[in-house]
């Protein structure tokens, strides 16, 4: 199986615990078999293994995932950058590019696209290779996945199928109805889309070809930015004749607020809090090191990370975007491709961050225009490059780097690090990279 | 006026807020005329030198408060030290014998007693000063401060008159009544006894040496520990003939809970938060640099600081004691005399923390024998004296200190600086303090 999933863009519908630069696919509230914490893409993709061990994956985002993406899931997927967001047709014909310019994916296999972030059983994918198997027969064009609804939603948009059958031909869509025209759908048979669907990659390569100017994969990404922002379901699907659905019954679950999100956690608590007896139905999710309590508390989420605290009615917590919006502040904490950072001090003329690099990994070699640096290394062993001078740095070492010069941390075992930063103005911006051989 | 401020025990009903180090009457959360934060302490003392400017204060406290005392009012205050808790009626002892033998206070002097938390304006401060009045006269050996009831508590000591009028002799104490009770006291003219009386300093000074055998306050200060707990109330009022009550009616809250505190607040929000609409009576209190997102929130109170998050609603709010009692974790944060003191980062075998030592003030010169340090100055001026070597630093410096050297840091304007400790056991009691000639 070929399977394309769309991580999409970061959101605020989750603050504290998503932000500008992490998104909630990729925060640990679920617990996998071993009891261990794993996030939503880490679970999807767990279960993608599961069904089917030879699946090839590719990933479709942006560049500001990739760390995380390989943190999280390792190296064995495939990862189709979207240069910038441009909606789901250019990103699926950029990945339908990907897959057969760079992966070699001939044009009659069946490719899935499916979203990173569904909270599913391992019967959804069963399902979405089924999809596919139906799709590589060629009755259809498209075999899109319609979900059998539980309740006359409001959110999502309507497939309504020809016949009761597993498979039909499409006879329509609907977009968001009302919640009386959404009953009337269901008593006629209407699934819900749930932007799941299968094709022989030469069908999306070939309309890529036909709605987008270019050659290849590599002239796509070249020219990603001047591509016009249009929805797979509007550019494609709805004009497709050849179009068929396949029902699925099983558990789906749409996680995009605090309210979907907690009803999907196994437990009610992730990290330190301590709930009285009077509290009901609430659910705390605390990444920072110090206890939450609550008391007397109903039908609530409270959500603490290095970001700031989230307590809301879980009803109204599906309207925290536009408050959440108005906050400006600094990123406190990042996850990137070697390890992680975390703010821990901001005064007007200096920044104190806290640097874990993972081992065998290393920060770019960098220098700064406008700022000091003082590293601190608290645990761990590596090895330090400051303007070419390579030197072993253990714990209990400090390192000073004078703006100017061009330095890098290269961690032997897990290295954590307190770097002080100093200057007239200290800005994320302020930082040029250069080649290094190590 | 000579007025003794029992300022009592840390206690946590207000956590994360207050602390074992830190007493809710520290707490910076109202507002003074300048529109500046100012916690109940620097509040009551404000109200005092305005009623009265030549008043003779002496504070009776434990050792642990000093620091805080001194930094939010100054040094124009008495401080009379419990070496350790005994209750009210020992500790009004010590405070008085020191404002005789210390303070030189003559023994016909008047002297009231009350504690500092009291939420009250200006009449109360000129109702204390009749008080002494009173007591001057010598009509009664002992004037209570009776407060008028605006309901029938069963938290509060009841005091019976013998008479409605506004100066009255004492019938008897009640301890807290159930409901009903204290309804019936009410309809007698009781009135709620806040711990609130004056004297002439003679009458307390025989008293104490009738019930502790100790010479003056030196010999009291040095056997303190081994005196018996016992109350004023217990121990005197309630053992005393000539004894008197005057009547206050002005406004009077006992700020022992979260749910009393926030009635208190002038604004429903101290530090960075934001409310929706939907929020009705809630109050947030928060210390962190990061924002508190509320929606849908009613009756609560919110309170996040260095040590934790609250989240409660405000009745129940009065049960957290044995949550928070469960909470066995590191202090975050402490003020100091010299400044204060923040925990940024705890790592097994290190620990970072942010000082700010306030301008012409120092720490102990010290040592420790388990752990290395080092000092990143990260704004101000000041000097560091390592193993008698003086050196000047400022924004920028970094000082590396091993384990078993004596160190100190001296601010010349306000320093600030991240220390990173590192060692196999890092712990506030390998501290090793010496005498340093500067």
């Amino acid at each position: 199986m070929n399977i394309i999933l769309l991580s999409g863009g970061s959101g605020k519908r989750l603050w504290p615990l998503s932000n500008d630069i992490r998104s909630k696919q990729f925060i640990k509230i679920f617990k996998d078999e071993n009891g261990e914490y794993e996030s939503m893409v880490q679970r999807v993709y767990r279960q993608i293994r599961a069904v089917d061990p030879e699946a090839v994956v590719t990933i479709a985002t942006s560049k500001t995932q990739i760390s995380s993406i390989h943190n999280q899931i390792g190296e064995d997927v495939g990862i189709s950058i979207e240069p910038c967001r441009r909606d789901t047709f250019p990103a699926i014909a950029l990945a339908t590019a990907y897959l057969h310019d760079i992966q070699g994916v001939p044009g009659d296999e069946p490719v899935v696209v499916c979203p990173v972030d569904p909270y599913v059983e391992e019967d959804y994918f069963l399902a979405l290779k089924k999809l596919g198997e139906q799709a590589a027969k060629g009755e259809a064009n498209l075999v899109l996945m319609g979900i059998e609804p539980t309740y006359p939603s409001e959110k999502y948009g309507y497939i309504l199928p020809d016949s009761p059958e597993q498979t039909s031909t499409v006879n329509t869509f609907r977009e968001k109805p009302d919640r009386e025209t959404a009953q009337r759908y269901i008593e006629r048979g209407a699934l819900w889309n749930g932007g799941v669907f299968a094709y022989q990659l030469q069908y999306v390569l070939d309309k890529a070809h036909e709605l987008i100017d270019f050659e290849d994969y590599e002239d796509l990404f070249a020219r990603y930015d001047t591509v016009k922002k249009i929805s797979f379901d509007y550019a494609v699907a709805e004009q497709e004749d050849k179009i068929q659905v396949q029902r699925f019954a099983g558990q789906w679950k749409d996680l995009g607020t605090w309210n979907t999100l907690t009803e999907a956690m196994e437990e009610h608590v992730v990290g330190q809090a301590m709930l009285n007896e009077t509290c009901e139905n609430v659910h705390v999710i605390n990444e920072l090191n110090v206890p939450v309590v609550c008391m007397g508390l109903k039908d609530m989420v409270v959500s603490a990370s290095s970001e700031g605290i989230l307590v809301s009615d879980k009803e109204q917590s599906s309207y925290i975007k536009p408050y959440v919006d108005q906050i400006d502040q600094q990123i406190m904490f990042a996850e990137k491709s070697w390890g992680n950072f975390q703010v821990m001090d901001v005064e007007e003329k200096s920044l104190t961050i806290k640097i874990t690099l993972n081992p065998g990994n290393r920060m770019n070699y960098h220098s700064h225009v406008l700022r000091d640096e003082v590293w601190n290394i608290i645990s761990g062993e590596g090895t330090a490059i400051v303007d070419g001078m390579e030197q072993p740095v253990k714990t209990g070492d400090v390192v000073t780097m004078q703006a100017g010069c061009r330095h890098t941390l290269i961690a032997k075992t897990e290295l954590k690090v307190i770097e002080v930063q100093l200057g007239e103005e200290i800005s994320v911006h302020d930082k040029q990279k250069f080649e290094l051989e190590y």
